[in-house]
């Protein structure tokens, strides 16, 4: 393929990731800790969600619950068995529980959060069913949520 | 003290316990899953709160993040370190974790959840300045529950 043309396959996990990644931007620049979600049904993005736990004074606004609501609300169903969430940062245990009773198809985040990670409270806490891979444009994703916290300090 | 005036303490864990159950009431006469909660700031409920995940079809309506988030709008802050949260049932990994974000002062559950409870998770993913107490009205809240599912089958 020449040089030109190499761009992002618009059905691949680095394209979503990009469209997790601009989420993150958008809480970045609001002042939130960056951490963006979106949800693919078909190959079609039907979620996308920031972190607006300042915004909304609310700690349980995370860019996965948010988005998941809002897939919930575009399916007309309450499972998410068929869908891709893809998210900048490994969720939380409130959001991989959330992922749980989701029956979440399938889990891409970039970068690990080793401190508060799910894995790091149980890795099998989401839905058996559910297919997790990591690492996806994590450098771009860690290097944002570093950046908020070295100028909020 | 004379039988007849022998009622519940107004600022008993039991007194709150019983609101908690009035909202698993409200649940199971909807048909959703039957677990209440409240919270409690400086001996007053300022968040009530049912399961409806039915009715929103939204598995993250749980009751205590519904109460939870009720809570952070009436406090206008999004820390409960000074709050007591009742629910009816042992919250799950999910609500154990927005309980995690919050600060949660003080979990006080009735029935245990061996199932889905966050203690099966990792009953450290609480806030380690959470106080935990069970146990408390138990008996009338687990009954509740037994009753919805042997009516569901």
């Amino acid at each position: 393929m020449p040089e030109h043309t190499q761009k992002i396959d618009p059905l691949s996990d680095e394209f979503f990731m990009k469209a997790a990644l601009d989420q993150a931007i958008e809480a970045y620049e609001k002042g939130e800790v960056p951490v963006g979600a979106v949800i693919v049904s078909k190959g079609r993005i039907i979620a996308r969600a920031h972190n607006q736990t300042e915004q909304l004074t609310d700690v349980t606004a995370h860019a996965e619950m948010l988005a998941m609501t809002s897939a919930f609300n575009f399916l007309g169903g309450k499972y998410l068995d068929k869908c891709k969430l893809y998210v900048t940062l490994e969720p939380c245990g409130m959001c991989a529980g959330a992922a749980m009773w989701a029956q979440l198809g399938e889990l891409i985040f970039a970068a690990s959060d080793d401190r508060r990670g799910y894995r790091s409270i149980n890795p099998k806490m989401i839905h058996p069913r559910t297919q997790v891979t990591h690492g996806v444009l994590q450098d771009e994703c860690r290097a944002l949520i570093q950046q908020f916290f070295r100028e909020k300090r």
